[in-house]
């Protein structure tokens, strides 16, 4: 085998967050702002770093996490890495990497983690130079994102719907501990791009053995106060 | 932040192959030989090395079983990738590394796929320096694996089995074109380590739509012959 093609790439770990405020799938981005030739270009990207010299992967996708957005005891799922190429071909990626690592950068392997929350979780919206904001997921496709981070929440939204065939409780993650039937259903169809009838979404939910109806009702809203459901692992 | 801590590791893609006898899961490993201080030592590890630089992770993967097998055109999944500091802490595996890269080596983020094939697929059992072999998997903990191979594996098995319940049709692949039930029902508690009831296997078949009984029977078997089936998908 000969060295000169074995290259010696970056590592860094990014991390998918993803957020519901009760309409609308949202994902947790960082803005970041490039000088170029004394021009502030700004985009977002997601919350990411090369990884340190003496952390696993976990760790690092915990760390920067917290570092950039405050978020502590995320479950964090590593869902893929993405290593190609051409991750690095945008000159503007690489001026900026340069200037907030000083180190030469030529291609970088990513590994992904993706993450559910409440979007009543506090983010910390500013720290000494980053700024990370509930973004709808709908609007990222007309969004200016770093490298190839549009892909990659692409995926983890695939990884999302993959798995709650198989761990339906990660979509309870994402809803207040009480909720009504109609706030699940914009969840679910949210999270698997459908528009449920229904009747038939209700039919679906009664045969969920884990969703469970409570003796109370929603209060203060100006319509029909609905009936209040909660998850029962 | 500091570039002093921004640690270079090399990136290397390992495939976890898993065939299947008829009785028993087996795996593709490669056998190693170290030179140390004039007496050899000798071990397995999986098919992988570390990616070139023009090439992406799955390319890569693809590249490094057909070099080290001879095996072509294979679905490989990645699954997860592996890069906790002490992957690389035992000095065998160091020098190892670094007699056939001829590189400084200090730490490896692996990228690991996975594959199901049939047996029978022809594995190019030696070539200059490598040489694989189908492993029995029930005794992977017993022999002496490079690195977290060890760990590798079972984690690939696991994805398997989790990734069976939404795809079924991975176990299908394990299998001749037409099998026998005890066939299937061997195969499937070989992959979930369980041992099925005959007579509830049978039930639970008799509800997979996509398992087709045939009218033939086996031929030259010196017990009674037993029905045929197919996958259809």
């Amino acid at each position: 085998m000969s060295n000169q093609n074995l290259y010696n790439p970056h590592v860094s770990v990014d991390c998918v967050v993803f957020g519901f405020d009760g309409e609308q799938l949202k994902v947790l981005l960082i803005e970041r702002s490039i000088n170029e030739q004394n021009e502030l270009y700004n985009d977002k990207k997601l919350p990411g770093s090369i990884i340190l010299n003496d952390e696993d992967l976990d760790e690092a996708a915990s760390r920067v996490l917290t570092e950039l957005t405050g978020l502590k005891n995320i479950y964090l799922s590593q869902f893929r890495s993405f290593g190609g190429p051409d991750r690095t071909k945008n000159p503007r990626d690489i001026l900026w990497l340069e200037n907030t690592t000083q180190l030469k950068i030529g291609r970088i392997v990513t590994v992904a983690y993706v993450a559910l929350i409440k979007i009543d979780r506090k983010i910390q919206v500013k720290n000494d130079n980053t700024q990370a904001n509930w973004c709808n997921l709908n609007e990222v496709a007309t969004m200016n994102l770093a490298f190839d981070h549009a892909k990659i929440i692409n995926k983890g939204l695939e990884y999302i719907r993959h798995n709650l065939d198989i761990e339906p409780h990660l979509l309870f993650e994402l809803l207040p501990r009480k909720f009504t039937i109609s706030q699940l259903r914009s969840l679910y169809d949210t999270v698997h791009q459908t528009t449920s009838d229904v009747r038939n979404f209700h039919k679906k939910v009664a045969q969920w053995t884990y969703v469970v109806a409570l003796d109370e009702v929603e209060e203060g809203v100006p319509h029909r106060a609905a009936r209040l459901y909660k998850y029962k692992k």
